[in-house]
Parts: structure tokens; C-alpha cells; sequence
């Protein structure tokens, strides 16, 4: 008898980003793929460094199992860096979280029931849409501009009893679009008002090399929103630890949630990254991450520019993506095809719509690699778009 | 407005082991409540270097995301062991997990649709109770006998149209009862013929200091069965390592969930057991660990014996508890409430099952305390039985 499964696994994806990664895993491939951290400012020293002062000074403790909310003294960090931004959190509110992932399916664990209402950016997080699809949502997908998510439809969704909200307001995945003070704002009232929890996943915000940093929308609506952050793409993603700030209300349930998915986060990994940040490590390490970012960001632009004049392209003020949209008439899927022939990886858009859409469009990481590699990379995908084109190249 | 929450949080009961911990955290109490590891027997030297091999000679892809299925050598490895046992297993099989816990959730989201029947031992791990329990399924507690789970009873529960049964069927966790070679046997036969799903859970397999290893339910009905193995028990619990091995069939949805879950489970961590059990690390360090955990475990059953001739306790070959069961009339949850007051700590049985009973029963952790504190703690359990008695103890 072949076994029954759910039907909660029938309509989800496999992760297209995983599965590019494996194609574009080929080492004559230049990836703009991936999510990728620059592994030149993975700061194995350091971390190897701290791991040693830890087991020399706490020993077996740091092996052992800990508290399903996650070391103390890193969570009262955390804490610490959301008051210095505005905001009235204690360390209750803080749960240590197995890489900021595990936040989405804690908390469509504790909020949603099939058919409950999410709302979320138009295009948005690939893993986010796999991980909150799990849980059988309605989706109400909600187009960006330039500024955020647009206004007139975050309206029109929250007022249909909506559950859930995801933004993702500094340099967006996969947009890299970041949002204004004032859409903050607006958008932080409409949430007050309505019956949604609002979820504002920030794993780049410290990785701006433009502009003001801006406050999280959370400050205007402290008791509907809970805060997701991540040490994978400013120290290591290999340790798989984020972290969510809830309000009070949420926490004993999103703690037996935590408790049952997987007991607690790794330890030593919590005790290695409580030491390095509160020895100001990244005071230390940012600056550069930043300036090559940025760096790497303008080279990207500037290529797209010279190579694929007909392209539309964001520029983000910080983070890893840069968002392309092709010619009328031009599918970035087939454009991926020839573009692996070529030697060059990117993730097509319509991945990280919910309800389809973004048939020309395309992401583009810059985090992970070099400028030269860069030129060369939006080079072989003009190739591709050449080729795609029949070798009508517009000019 | 209030928050509206999931129907699948009301019923869950928060982690009791976990608010067990937190009251035996107090330094004078002797804590039998846990399932920790004796901090002796963790390697942090060994650790230790293995992490600074890796990192010197893996550089900063030991800290980058690996692939959600886990790290491929440490997979193989996995697979290497069940091939050992007499089971046809492939390294595509095997998903390493953020501990196995995690498991108990990725099986859950793959197979259980609410109201769905769930077959556990009566008692069983309970935070297998809570994971699953999320799930909302319809439990069918069957009891166990000292060969394992009785046949009537897990007969009659699969003739149900059950989706899945949990066995431990080495040193099971709480009562430290073994299946024997014939019930595995008669498991395997049933499970072949039912509609269920078997998880055969084995965090404790290698931890056996009495009597022959036995084989695997799984090798009696490989196409209906899934295994959990752990390193928390052997190596280290806060690393949060441990795998599942699934029938092909399921692979594609289980790492489906996984990515959602969390990406992929802690990097540097897979590259370190790997190192450490593909340099035989295991061979040489668990002989002395099961002889150290064989003394204690006798001296938990001789101070009982001699402090508490009238409780009925249980003879594990091999694991971390011993399974008391009062006399007539008596209630653990009573007994805990007394000895946490003459400083000691266990676990009352009641939280160990589905659909209540066992208000007799109690958990005692015989890993993670030396033989005089066994003694001593043993010593206060019948100072409180004798206050419980009100000073009227049988001799």
C-alpha cells in the first residue's frame, strides 16, 4: 500500500533558489543565484577564536541542551539593540530562533488555520511563501513601488479580516526595494487598526552602504508585530541562528512551538555569537562588509546598464539583491536555460510570486562575488538575451 | 484587539520536562528530571579540535548553508551504519536533522491531516506528545508490557486506519523498557499489512550496557518505516544534531518541510561529527560510557530498592531512566511537590501520556548524576514519600 500523505504537501514547490544553487554549482558557473554571504567576510578566525574561549571557559554547559528561548545573555543583547532603535522590548519578548527561517513556521503555527488570510509583498520571499504555504493560507499578494508596499492594496487586503502581514522593509528579497519613512508610518497604522499580526523580517537592515538607517515599522504598532532578525548574512549562516521579538501576548505559545519543532537552538553557537557581539565584533567587521557590498552593488548596476541597456533594474541601498526586468515579451525561465549554457546563474522571478506573475523578471545576488567575475557575469547574460533574441541585440 | 491564535496551540500542554528543569535548576537539588548526558562524557576537548581542523582545512564553506538534506559524507556515513544492521538503506534516504526531534515535526507535516489516528506507546516521550500533538491528530495510547508494546492492543489501534505509530523500542523513553527480538518481529509483521507509518526512534540505541543488540523494527517493514537517530546522547545535545532515515517515497515532501523549517541544520556541526565518528571517535568513547551509565543505573535500582522496597521499578539494559510506580493511593504530581522541598527532582508520569493515567508513575534520570548523589537523592525521595504518608512508612 503506497503511504497517504497530507494535503498541505500537495500544492507547495520545492525550493527553486536550492534547486539553482545546484545548477549553478558547476564551478565554470558565475552564480548571482544564491543568498550568499561573500565567504571572504565569513570571519572563521574570529569565530574559531571564540569557540575555543567558550569550551576552555564554560565547558560541557555549552554543549548541552539550553533553554527552548535560547541563552540569556544573547537575548538580552537582542533586546538591547531594539531598544537603542526606539523600541520598548524586554528580554521575555526575544526567543533565539534556528536560523530567522524557523520564525515563519513558528509563528504560522501559532496564528494561522487553513484558509486564514496572509498578506504579502508582490514579488516576496521565496522560503517565506514555502514555509507560511505549509499552513494552507488564502494569499493576498500586494504590489510594491518605489517607497514599499503600496498602500491602496495593503487597504483593500487588511480589511478582509486578514491574519498575517510580511514585509520585508530594508532592500527587500528579492527586490532590494527599501521602504520610506512615511510608508512606514502608514503602513504601521493601517496594521494597529487591523486584525493582523504583522511579521517584519529584517535580515540585512545592517547591511546598508546608503542612506539613513530607518526605524522598523514595528515601532508603530508594537502590540501587533513581531521582529525577525538573523546572524547568517552579517557573521555566518552555516550556525543557523536568528532570533523574533514578540509581543507578550505571543510568547508562552510561540515557546511550546519552539519546544516542539526542535527543543532548542544549537548552544555553543549562542554562546560564541553572545561573545563576539558584545565584544563589539560587528563595530568591528561591518564597515567593510558594507563598502564591498556596496561596492559590489554599484559594479553589478553599472554592467546591467552597459550590458543589457534594455533591462530595468532597482538600486538598492543595501543588502544582497538587485530585481531585473526584461523586455515585453521576454521570459526570464527561458532566459535561465540558455544562461547556464553560458555559464552564468540567477533566480527567474516568478518563484517569489504566490499567485503568478513575474514572468520577466529576474533576481540578481551581488553579495557573493567579486566585481571582475561581476562584469563577466551580466556579460554571458547579455549572451544569453542575444541569443534568446535571435541575435537581434537592440543597441 | 486581542490576537487571534491557531485552534492547534489550545490543547497543547507547555513542555512539563522543560518547567521541570527550571525547578531542579536550583544548585541543592539532585535533579533525576532531566535527560541530559553526563557532562563527563562530553568531548569538549575532542570537539574542540575537531572544530579547528575543520575550520582551518574547510575554510568559511564550513560556515556557509549546506544543502537541507545535510552535509553528503555525514549522510553516507549514516547510511553506512543501517547497511551494518541489515537494512538496504541509500544515502538519498537520509535527512540530518536540527536534533530528532525536528523528525517528529517534518513526519508530521508530511503525513498528519487533523483527526488523523496516531498510535504511541501509553506512556511515551513527551515531547514527541507535544510536536505531534500540534498536529491535532487522534491519539490511540497502547500500553506496554515487558517485551515492549503489547499485540492486542496495537492490533486493534492499526486495524483503525492509523497514519502513524511511535515506538522506542531501546531502553524507551520514560519507562527504559526494551522490545524484545519476537516483538519486533510481530511489530514489523503488523506494520507491513496496516495503513500506518512506523517512527522508530532510537536516541538510545548505542547506549545499551546490558544483554545483545537487537535489530531494528524498520528491517521487518523498510517500506513503511522511518528511523530516528540522534547525536545528543552520545556526543552532544547542544550541537542539535541528529537524522531520519525515510523510504524514497517520502523523500521529495520530507525535504520539502525540512527547507521550510530551517534552510538546512547547523553546518560546522555536520563537518565535526563527521570527523569525529569517521575517526572511529564513537568506538573509543562509548565503552566507558556505558559502563559508567550500567553502574549508575544499578545504583539507582539498588537505593531504591533499599529506600523504597515497595515502589516497582523497572530494569533498563541501557539508556538514562528508571520507571517507578507507586503504591495504591499514592500521586507522584503529590510526591514531586514534597521532594522538590527535601531537594530532589524527577519527572511525575502523568505528562508521559496521551490520554491521561500514570498519576502513580514517575521518571528518574539515572545519566546525568554520580552514584553518591544517586544515593543521597534516592534518600530524599523517601524522606517525602514518608511526609506524603504522613509518617507512617511500611518496612
Amino acid at each position: 500500500m503506497s503511504i497517504q500523505t497530507a494535503g498541505r504537501m500537495r500544492n507547495v514547490r520545492r525550493s527553486f533558489v536550492r534547486e539553482m544553487l545546484k545548477a549553478a554549482a558547476r564551478p565554470e558557473v558565475i552564480s548571482f543565484a544564491g543568498g550568499l554571504p561573500n565567504p571572504k567576510f565569513i570571519p572563521v578566525k574570529e569565530i574559531g577564536e571564540a569557540i575555543q574561549q567558550t569550551l576552555a571557559e564554560i565547558g560541557p554547559a555549552a554543549l548541552q541542551y539550553c533553554a527552548s528561548e535560547g541563552h540569556p545573555l544573547l537575548r538580552q543583547w537582542i533586546a538591547d539593540q531594539y531598544v537603542a532603535a526606539g523600541l520598548a522590548v524586554s528580554v521575555e519578548q526575544i526567543v533565539v530562533t534556528t536560523g530567522s527561517q524557523q520564525g515563519f513556521d513558528l509563528l504560522a503555527k501559532v496564528l494561522l488555520e487553513p484558509g486564514d488570510r496572509v498578506v504579502v509583498e508582490d514579488p516576496t520571499y521565496i522560503a517565506a511563501i514555502q514555509s507560511l504555504g505549509l499552513y494552507e493560507p488564502q494569499w493576498s499578494p500586494v504590489p510594491l513601488d518605489e517607497e514599499g508596499i503600496r498602500m491602496d492594496g495593503l487597504r483593500a487586503a487588511l480589511a478582509e479580516n486578514a491574519n498575517l502581514l510580511l514585509c520585508i522593509p530594508n532592500f527587500q528579497n528579492p527586490t532590494g526595494i527599501s521602504y520610506s519613512a512615511s510608508r512606514r508610518k502608514e503602513v504601521a497604522a493601517l496594521v494597529r487598526d487591523s486584525s493582523a499580526v504583522l511579521i517584519e523580517d529584517d535580515p540585512y537592515g545592517l547591511l546598508r552602504f546608503e542612506g539613513p538607517s530607518l526605524p522598523p515599522i514595528a515601532r508603530g504598532a508594537p502590540q501587533r508585530s513581531v521582529l525577525f532578525g538573523s546572524f547568517s548574512k552579517v557573521i555566518a549562516p552555516g550556525l543557523r541562528l536568528g532570533w523574533l521579538c514578540a509581543p507578550m501576548e505571543l510568547m508562552d505559545r510561540i515557546i511550546i512551538a519552539k519546544q516542539a519543532l526542535d527543543l532548542c537552538s544549537e548552544n555553543l553557537g549562542q554562546w560564541v555569537m553572545h561573545r563576539l557581539v558584545s565584544g563589539r565584533f560587528l563595530e568591528r567587521h561591518l564597515p567593510a562588509v558594507r563598502n564591498a557590498y556596496g561596492r559590489q552593488c554599484a559594479a553589478m548596476i553599472e554592467a546591467v546598464g552597459r550590458y543589457l541597456p534594455d533591462v530595468r533594474c532597482t538600486r538598492p541601498e543595501g543588502g544582497m539583491f538587485l530585481w531585473l526586468t526584461l523586455p515585453e515579451g521576454l521570459s526570464s525561465m527561458r532566459l535561465f536555460e540558455l544562461a547556464i549554457e553560458k555559464g552564468v546563474a540567477f533566480v527567474p522571478g516568478q518563484a517569489f510570486y504566490t499567485c503568478g506573475g513575474g514572468e520577466r523578471t529576474l533576481r540578481l545576488n551581488f553579495s557573493n562575488c567579486e566585481e571582475d567575475r561581476i562584469d563577466e557575469g551580466i556579460r554571458r547574460m547579455a549572451a544569453a538575451l542575444d541569443r534568446m533574441r535571435g541575435g537581434h541585440v537592440p543597441r
